[in-house]
C-alpha cells in the first residue's frame, strides 16, 4: 500500500475516514481522495468542478509492475462496495459472488478498485454536498456530469494512485457504460473491456422510463425545487416512485412472470382493496421504501441524465479511430 | 327511438343532459340513465351499488327486429364519446375511423351503443360522485369494481333499451377485456366478439406498470387519501406521472424508437440540465399534463384495479363451459 500512498499529490492525502480492514478474506481499503483547487474536473458540460472527493474502495494488493488492476465501475443506484459490507445497510457487497478470493474477479491475484462515480451519494461530490461558493448544499445548482465525466473522474483517482494501465475494467448498465466510455477514451490504458447488460447508448424506452422516475420525484413538494436538503425534508415518496419504475425493467418480462406472476401475497384471495394483493405490487413497494433510506433524490436526477445523455458515438477517440478504420477499408 | 324510450322503466327516464344531434354524418344520442334502489348494481365483492347512473352515446337507429346493436367497450381512460367530439376536450371522438357512415362499424346499419364503465368519470357513476349515505363524494369509500361488474351494468343498460342480442360486442385494451368478459358470461347475447389488443388476464409485468401509476398518484399529497374533491385539492402531479408510465406501454419499443429515437426537442443540441431535451420527454410530460384535464385520479386507481383482478377463467359461464367441452372430448 506504501506505493499507492507515496504517489498521492499534495491535496491526495487519505481522507479522515480512510480504513484498512479484513472482510471475507479481502483486505479491504476503504478512503477517500480529494482533489483541489489546483485539479479541477473538466465537465463535458463546460463546468470546471472543484473541489471534489472521489470515495472509493481497493480490495487485494498492487503487484510490482502495476500490471494487475482490474477497475470496477457501478451501476446507477451501486456504490463503491462491491465486495465489503454497506455502511448505511450493512447489507453486504453487491457482487459477492464475482468479487473475492478464488471468485472471478480473484482478490489473491488483482488489485481491485471501486469508486462511487462524480455525482454519487456515497462520498464522491455529488448534489448533496456543501457547495463552497455558497456554504450550503449544491442541490440544483450542481452541474450536470455525464458518463464521460465520471470515467475522467475514475482517471484521475488512478493516476493519483499511480496506476496507469487497467489490465480489465469491467462493469454492468451504467457500470458497462463507464466500460465502454474507458475503451474509447483511453484505449490505450485498458487492456481489457467487460461491458455488462448496457448500451452504447439509451433508447428512446430507456429515456422515457428515466424520465418518469424524474418526473415523480419533481412532483414530490418535498423535493422543493432540489433544494429540500436546506430545507429539511425529504422526497421519499417521489424517490420510490422513480425507484419503483425502474425496477420494472431490471427483469425481463418473462422473468417477472416466472418470480411473481399473479401470486398473491400472503393471502388467498384478492380483497377488492388497494392493498399490495399481489407479491409483484408487495415487491415493487418494498423496492421503493427501502431504496429511499440508502440514496439520495437529487443524484438519482443526476446519475439517470448521465445515462440518458450517453452516446458513445459522441466520444472523441471512439469516432476518430472509428473513422481511421473506414478509411482504411 | 320510440322503441327505446319505451322500453325505459320507471327509473330509466333519460336523464336531464339527454340530446341529440347529428355530427359527422352520424344521428348521435347523448344520455344517461339512472337505476334506482329497486335496481342495485350487484357488485362482484358482494356490495350492492345503488343508486347508479350510466352514461352512455347511441349512433345510428336500431332495427326493426333489434339485430342490429353493436356495443364498443372503452379502454382504461376512454369513454363514451367513441365518435362524437368529447364535451370536455372538444376533441373528436376517439375512434373516427373506425365508427362512422361507411366505416368498418357503419352507423347507416349499425346501432352502435357505448358506455362509460362503472367507476369511470364521465357521467357514469363512480368515485367521484356523491355517495347518497355521506352526502359527499365517494372517493375510496366507493366499491371496488371489477370488469365483471362494468359488463354487468353494461347489460343492465341494455336490457333497459329493450336489447338482448348483440350483433358484436368489440373493444380494445381494457375494452377487449370486457368484450371477452361478454362473450364469457353472456354467451347467448353475443352473435360475434372482437377483442383488441388485450389479454384473458394482466401479466405481473402489466401489474407493475399499474401498481407504479396508483403509487404515483396516492404519493401526491393533494390526493388526500381520496378525499381531494371534499377538501378542494387535485392530486394532478401524482396522476400525470401515472399517466406517463402508462403512456410507456402504449407504444412497443420499436415504435417509441422509430418516432422519437434520440431526436431532440427544438433544439441542436444537450442542454446539461433537467429540461425535455429528447422529444420523448416532451410528449410524455404532455400527455401527463392534458391528461389531468380530464380524468380523476381515483377513477383511475379504480379502472386499473379492476384490470389487474381480471382474470378470465374465474367467470363462470366461461369456466362451466370450458369443463364441459373438457368432458366431451
Amino acid at each position: 500500500m506504501n506505493t499507492i500512498e507515496k504517489a498521492a499529490g499534495p491535496s491526495g492525502a487519505p481522507g479522515p475516514d480512510s480504513e484498512e480492514f479484513e472482510e471475507g478474506g479481502i483486505g479491504v481499503r476503504r478512503a477517500s481522495m480529494t482533489f483541489g483547487p489546483d485539479e479541477p474536473l473538466a465537465l463535458d458540460s463546460g463546468v470546471n468542478l472543484s473541489p471534489f472527493t472521489i470515495a472509493y474502495e481497493t480490495y487485494g494488493a498492487l503487484n510490482a509492475d502495476r500490471s494487475n488492476v482490474v477497475l470496477i465501475c457501478h451501476a446507477l443506484t451501486g456504490d463503491q462496495y462491491a465486495a465489503s459490507s454497506h455502511p448505511l445497510t450493512c447489507k453486504p457487497g453487491w457482487w459477492p459472488h464475482m468479487v473475492g478470493p478464488g471468485r472471478p474477479i480473484d482478490t489473491n491475484r488483482f488489485f481491485v478498485v471501486c469508486q462511487n462515480v462524480i455525482g454519487g451519494c456515497q462520498g464522491t461530490t455529488g448534489p448533496k454536498d456543501i457547495d463552497p461558493a455558497t456554504g450550503r448544499p449544491y442541490g440544483l445548482s450542481f452541474p450536470v456530469i455525464t458518463i464521460g465525466d465520471m470515467v475522467r473522474a475514475q482517471a484521475m483517482l488512478l493516476d493519483r494512485l499511480g496506476i496507469r494501465d487497467l489490465f480489465c475494467v469491467i462493469g454492468g448498465s451504467m457500470g458497462g457504460m463507464q466500460v465502454l466510455q474507458w475503451a474509447a477514451a483511453y484505449p490505450e490504458r485498458v487492456f481489457s473491456a467487460i461491458p455488462i447488460a448496457t448500451a452504447a447508448r439509451h433508447s428512446a424506452q430507456n429515456i422515457a422510463f428515466h424520465e418518469v422516475g424524474r418526473q415523480a420525484i419533481m412532483a414530490d413538494p418535498e423535493w422543493k425545487q432540489g433544494a429540500y436538503l436546506s430545507q429539511g425534508t425529504t422526497p421519499g415518496k417521489g424517490l420510490a416512485v422513480a425507484r419503483m419504475a425502474a425496477h420494472i425493467t431490471y427483469l425481463s418480462e418473462a422473468a417477472l412472470h416466472r418470480k411473481f406472476g399473479r401470486n398473491l401475497q400472503d393471502r388467498e384471495s384478492i380483497t377488492y382493496g388497494f392493498d399490495a394483493d399481489f407479491q409483484i405490487e408487495s415487491y415493487l413497494r418494498h423496492q421503493g421504501s427501502t431504496f429511499v433510506d440508502r440514496f439520495d433524490a437529487n443524484s438519482y436526477l443526476y446519475i439517470t441524465r448521465a445515462m440518458d445523455y450517453f452516446d458513445l458515438r459522441a466520444t472523441g477517440s471512439f469516432r476518430r479511430r472509428t473513422i481511421a478504420r473506414s478509411c482504411m477499408r
